[in-house]
């Protein structure tokens, strides 16, 4: 039996898409420069559904990836030409929300606002927010570990996920984690979340649920230079107080988030920064006073702090449209994302600029400053032949300062298909290896999500290092050795 | 070559045990019963020793147990009778304090409490701080990944550890995570922390240090009832608090706190509570009054404030001694860990009193009740015939009780040789074979810490599952299925 009939067998005719024409709306996610049309896609509407899928795949010896909303930034969800496409946006049930135990279930195509909004009327939210919150999956979250402006404070995805339903690649169900903060075992929850797909399918995802600030307050500080503005958030950070966010956006961001959404920023300004405290309102207003006086310090010409939700939202809607708005002033970029020491931040920001201007690029930053993660756009235009291939060398020069100044090639967006060549980098082949043994004992065929995260495919069944084919502990006779 | 002439070829005489006298000393860890003398200990110097040992191990195929300061309390040190003991104590340097990145490298024999010594002067803590911190060393805190009195607010050591080297079980030293809050590709640091020893041993370890608060706040509140305490601790929870700490300490264990260190408890209080508040003095202030009237609400009768460090160490001393202390009312006593969710509390409580009572064994209820961690601690008398195998019954159904209601059977002092029994319990077979995956794709021969964790050890080299001896994927002519 081929494996179009097993789906057949297994899902509703609406639930299978192997029609050309519909296949391509497929074809890419928010990486768009990566295009491959899947073989077939589906849309599960159970986890069963989704196991009798992938275990149709580990028989039949196919690829395949998930797929949540196709936000994501580094082509994690890049279909395969010969493999399925699991598409979750049929798993969309909130199966729970349980304010006692600071829990909701969700299914993985639950968008990441909805769990907030399920949750706001029991004083609770959802706080990992990236910045595609309106439109990205829990499902996706968890495979790329997302992060958000948010999560200076709060964490990551992964400090947020306490139990997970998954599809493993040989189509069992299993329970990784639970209600509870930790339990016994290993915690292949946490290696599982940030895993791109490679380890399996999320199909229900136990998240924990944070109680809503007594208080939130928003101050924007507008600074001569990046240099200024990284300085405050060191001696923010030094002095003890914890943001919810810090967030910078240097000068041709700003010109951009003003041309797109008219936020009204200060004039003039090198760089800003956005500061949000949130808490019991005692501490907010204590940290507060002192934050805004780490700034005008530091070199803040102006400080502007928001009076109410709606002068709050629009300090936000800068930022949050900046990545979109560069479309306004450059008809192509590259979203860039690292990782540097927050120490290090005025120096890699200098040399970025150096780098940039050295190959005739354009670079705009806007960025969660507060954890060093970085999101240069480097700008160019695809028509103006070799402008492409220079922001590509600053996009790669970029990620290689980063690893210079001891941080890392990708903060939140994940390796997908895009960084996986950067890999041995960072890493040693031991290190990868170490890795690629956990990929295999998932997954010794090779069908989950392959080409994504590790630079070169690799033969499973054969272990690297000293000792292969020794024969099993008990037969060698053990007591004798001494 | 023997597995001890390659010893000796790597190590000092002074740093290889082969004298059956002293390998006696290491014959068990802090949970006393199970005792088994190793067939050699060694006590490198350095992590290139470690990786030496672990790799003749590996040549040999000869079982290995790494072991700390031996205080775990679920026989995760135990030695294996053929195998060697690897003894961490003499990689006790603190390599880096970097109170700028808010990070500590340290080697794993490094002592807990002087993690936080050297971080002090800086302004700085280590948090996670089992109630064993004078003693307990990091490498152990990693392998169990331990938790505390304070680890309610602050996470367990997993929240903490962001970087290792380690020793894989075939003899290579790998890097997981680093100073970062996240790396890409798995992680494999999340799986290794907690591990209890059967994934490797860890030689280096890179902890985040956390600001010593600007202020600590502690209340002592006696209540009639364990009942009306357990009620406290949810309406506090419930409030939006989060406490460092709430303890629980039963009538049984308040008696022995007082005969042991007069710490002066309220007289005739059925539980008390102790709740510790830190951070800025505003919130502290704020919330401190808060946490009294809601103790008062629930039924305290009797609340107290710590005036000065000096009476904030009289309350703690009486929560730090409990274990200890208990052996000034019973001869021999079992201390149990378990998990329930919060607001379980007062049922479960009510439930092992009936249980105990059923079978004539006296249980004293000493715990973290913030999280729902319980340490019931069951008495006997070893010489009075029976009397240990009634406790050893309530022992097991007072975890029975917990996975009933939703919780774990260990909340930090892990499984262990003595709850691998316990692991079906809460796992299915396709649970704990994707775990057995994990350790099989690290350690194929299953030398490191063999018998752990585990009900039952699995013959690696084989999957289950259905498509065993599948030929690899690009073998299979993928792309002609459809």
């Amino acid at each position: 039996m081929t494996l179009l009939s097993r789906l057949r067998a297994e899902l509703a005719p609406e639930q299978l898409i192997t029609d050309r024409q519909r296949l391509r709306t497929y074809e890419c996610d928010g990486l768009a420069h990566y295009k491959v049309v899947p073989a077939v896609v589906v849309l599960p509407r159970s986890a069963a559904q989704v196991a009798a899928v992938v275990r149709a795949c580990a028989e039949e010896r196919v690829p395949f990836v998930a797929r949540g909303s196709g936000t994501g930034l580094s082509g994690g969800a890049l279909p395969h030409a010969d493999g399925v496409l699991i598409v979750t946006s049929q798993l969309r049930d909130i199966l729970a929300v349980r304010p006692e135990d600071e829990r909701a279930v969700v299914q993985p195509g639950v968008i990441n606002l909805q769990v907030t909004q399920a949750a706001t009327p029991h004083g609770y939210y959802y706080a990992p927010d990236p910045s595609s919150q309106q439109i990205c999956s829990i499902g996706g979250n968890v495979a790329e570990n997302s992060g958000g402006a948010h999560c200076l404070k709060y964490g990551f995805t992964t400090n947020h996920v306490t139990g997970l339903q998954v599809v493993t690649p040989d189509g069992d169900l299993v329970r990784l984690g639970g209600a509870a903060p930790d339990t016994p075992g290993y915690d292949l929850l946490g290696a599982f979340v940030g895993s791109e797909g490679t380890l399996g399918v999320a199909t229900e995802v136990t998240v924990r649920l944070t109680r809503l600030p007594e208080t939130v307050r928003t101050l924007l500080a507008a600074f001569p230079s990046t240099d200024q503005a990284g300085a405050a958030t060191s001696a923010i950070i030094a002095a003890g107080v914890v943001p919810a966010a810090i967030e910078m956006m240097d000068a041709l961001s700003i010109e951009a988030a003003e041309a797109a959404v008219h936020c009204g920023y200060p004039a003039g300004a090198g760089a800003v920064l956005i500061v949000e405290l949130d808490g019991p309102a005692a501490e907010v207003d204590a940290q507060f006073d002192e934050v805004s006086r780490l700034c005008t310090d530091n070199g803040a010409f102006e400080t502007r702090v928001a009076a109410d939700d709606t002068e709050r939202q629009l300090i936000w809607r800068g930022r949050k449209s900046a990545f979109a708005a560069v479309g306004r002033i450059s008809p192509d970029y590259i979203v860039q994302d690292g990782v540097i020491p927050r120490t290090a931040l005025p120096t890699v920001l200098r040399r970025i600029n150096e780098v940039a201007a050295d190959h005739g690029v354009r670079v705009a930053n806007v960025f969660h400053a507060g954890d060093g993660n970085l999101h240069p756009l480097v700008l160019f235009d695809d028509d103006v032949p070799g402008e492409a291939g220079r922001a590509e060398t600053v996009s790669g020069a970029i990620l290689d300062l980063c690893i210079e100044h001891g941080g890392s090639i990708t903060g939140e967006h994940g390796v997908g298909v895009d960084k996986a060549r950067y890999m041995p980098r960072m890493f040693t082949d031991d290190d990868l290896d170490t890795m690629q043994l956990v990929r295999c004992a998932f997954d010794p065929d090779g069908i989950a999500n392959p080409g994504k995260v590790f630079p070169t495919p690799r033969l499973c069944g054969e272990r690297p290092g000293r000792h292969r084919g020794a024969p099993p502990l008990q037969e060698a006779g053990v007591a004798e050795v001494f």
